[in-house]
């Protein structure tokens, strides 16, 4: 008999389920014993008269997390919870557990951080814990979805990498056969050399690396990015236009789902950061030209316009001197642009600069020696259409759908300056 | 007016156009160019006489790989390959191309790997090369959608480790934050502790890694691995049925997308590790019992199978004591299983050992301090069910699919002991 889950079962039936003994509860000749699967709890009940003995006495000797296995009748109950229970004609144990655990997952003691990612397998025994990662799951397979239906094609370019994308100091280096490699910091140079290919629309998922000894509720040193690249855009705004269609039908995706999410309209709102620069001012704020935003600007800034009802919107046309050398520039204003989500810069791209004099001239200024870059410089050589993209942080996305206080609730293993295990 | 591709015009109609320039025929009062672009190649055709003075003079002056937009009138031809022809209204060069270039992609002139491999994004401008990555987009596409049709959860573990699952030799190892770290050589530890989370049936596709100084037409250093993991599994056998499915689908999607495959009836073939020994001694190859196969073997055993009419098999009961610690042993013979495609070992895995005692027990046979695995081992305590799953190479499944001699091809940018740039 193949094995059901606790979702599929209905009375008059024979089963066979597995999972975990949440609790059993003794009361003379009767036994009740609750069973946890991924899907949810069964009920099964044992009469001293209605089961076989060694049946009986089995329920009594369970404890709490080991791992069973049961068949028996599915009944219609009036006391069960959904309607029916398991009547057990046979019980096997798979796996015992160990007592006492080292984490209470029940919610009703709060555990630390530390603990909770130390026995991650034990803390996601918690449905609300569970549902993290069935949500970031369900964020995956949209955003596939939505990249493959408008004619994306899936891309992976190398971890391993001979030189970083966004400068010296955030990069983890290691021994390549005797060469000095680095971890990404993201698919940037690649995807942007898929331009020149001619695959024209790119996407890539996968994880992108930052040794930052911050310790905030936002910075990881592992962080999985999605990552966009189109060709022969005409500005930042053919960029803004895909973001913003992603972030729309992941929404909705999920909307449809059952979860509580308020879908915005498209366009987006896009405001200039001159915009943002003005309406902090006038909220006290003030900030010099020039400068980056902070987080807690940023969060200032979300707040305002959460009043107006505006959860997602562009930054657009920053300053140029706070971009990266390759995105484009309109002598002091940039074609880079930023997308937040309830306070969080949640994506940041934009037009990239093609031309190669201007690309290298750019590199100089920003104190890069375009030699170092050759094999990507190179590509703009012979052929390199105008380009857009983006990077976007997928552990943010889920933290902000979910309202978690802490990007580290969204990765199965978070990797920080202080965990590195397990 | 929206930019078009190759494949979507039609006569009668205004069009704009992006691509590179093929090539440009001047024979005199008329001169013809060739576009290209993602989908193919586009005839645009001036005559003097029709077409702005200016789009004429500009068109002689246009160079091979240049980046042009060009808008016009779609018209219907007798000689243009594709049935019609581009008039052209205006034409713009968005992007120059220095000669020489420093590869030829026609494919008339045989180019060096190191070459292609240092412009891949000029290789892929031959057609040829470009579908070996569409191919590969397809796999992916086809394999999440077996995954999620099938209910299983996809995961992201950590590509940073404190541990590796295969062993020391190959591990790529840096320093995290002052700690002793490691990229990454399998899932394999992490995917198994989700089984102990009530996930049930997760799924990763992610980056590996193995500091292998082989030189092999099949080694690399960087490569995509596929991970699933179910748990609750009888033996092996409940493995084996979600790969071969996995592989049917992705064999039959691609069939149905105009690929010439074969694909096979299920279940696959099973042979033993037994079976295949026997065989391959009837051919003349002695093996020890207890040895583990060798590439040049294998071939040998996939010639004397092909003859058969079998291209994909699984070996099974492999010898205990050349598979890894986490394998279930009855004895002498494991549950360790390997799937084979024309020769080649695309996936390996089996039913785990999911007892702490004997896992704890075969670790210390193994030569390995439980204690530096403890994170692991510790999942196995508190309510493991049983469980089994694969790691499958998806650049050698590309590489297979189209007959490709050298796993390198099938991957953007190959990282090798020769190769880390770009």
């Amino acid at each position: 008999m193949d094995r059901m889950y606790s979702n599929q079962l209905r009375p008059k039936q024979q089963a066979k389920v597995k999972g975990w003994v949440d609790h059993v509860r003794d009361l003379g000749n009767i036994r009740f014993l609750t069973i946890r699967d991924r899907e949810g709890l069964i009920q099964v009940t044992a009469k001293k008269t209605d089961v076989p003995s060694e049946v009986f006495k089995m329920i009594s000797d369970l404890g709490k997390e080991d791992c069973v296995e049961i068949e028996g009748n599915v009944l219609k109950s009036k006391i069960a919870k959904k309607g029916f229970e398991i009547i057990p004609s046979s019980v096997k144990v798979l796996a015992g557990a160990e007592k006492p655990l080292p984490l209470d997952f029940s919610g009703k003691i709060e555990s630390g951080k530390d603990t909770r990612f130390d026995y991650r397998y034990l803390d996601m025994r918690n449905p609300e814990v569970k549902n993290i990662f069935i949500t970031r799951h369900k964020v995956m397979g949209l955003s596939h979805e939505y990249f493959r239906k408008e004619g994306f094609i899936e891309v992976h370019t190398p971890v391993i990498q001979a030189a970083g994308a966004e400068g010296g100091s955030t990069l983890f280096k290691f021994n390549f056969y005797g060469k000095e490699a680095f971890l990404r910091q993201s698919p940037q140079l690649y995807k942007q050399m898929m331009m020149a290919s001619g695959l024209d629309k790119v996407y890539e998922i996968g994880q992108a690396f930052r040794a930052e000894k911050f310790h905030t509720r936002r910075h990881i040193s592992e962080f999985m990015s999605l990552d966009f690249e189109i060709a022969w855009v005409d500005s930042e705004e053919d960029v803004m236009k895909v973001l913003e269609k992603l972030v729309v039908y992941v929404l909705k995706g999920l909307k449809k789902d059952g979860y509580d999410l308020k879908i915005p309209e498209l366009p987006l709102k896009r405001f200039r950061y001159d915009d943002v620069l003005k309406i902090l001012g006038k909220a006290g704020i003030k900030i010099e030209w020039g400068e980056d935003l902070e987080d807690r600007q940023e969060k200032k800034f979300a707040e305002i316009m959460e009043k107006k009802g505006y959860e997602l919107y562009f930054i657009t046309k920053y300053p140029s001197k706070i971009k990266p050398f390759y995105i484009m520039l309109d002598g002091e204003v940039s074609r880079g642009i930023d997308l937040d989500y309830r306070g969080m810069e949640l994506a940041s791209g934009g037009q990239r600069e093609h031309r190669v004099d201007v690309l290298v001239k750019v590199m100089k200024e920003k104190g890069l020696d375009p030699k170092d870059f050759k094999f990507y410089v190179d590509a703009f050589r012979f052929g390199c259409p105008p380009m857009g993209g983006i990077g976007f942080g997928v552990d943010r996305f889920v933290q902000q759908i979910l309202g978690l206080k802490d990007v580290r609730e969204a990765i199965l293993f978070p990797r920080t300056p202080d965990q590195l295990i397990p």
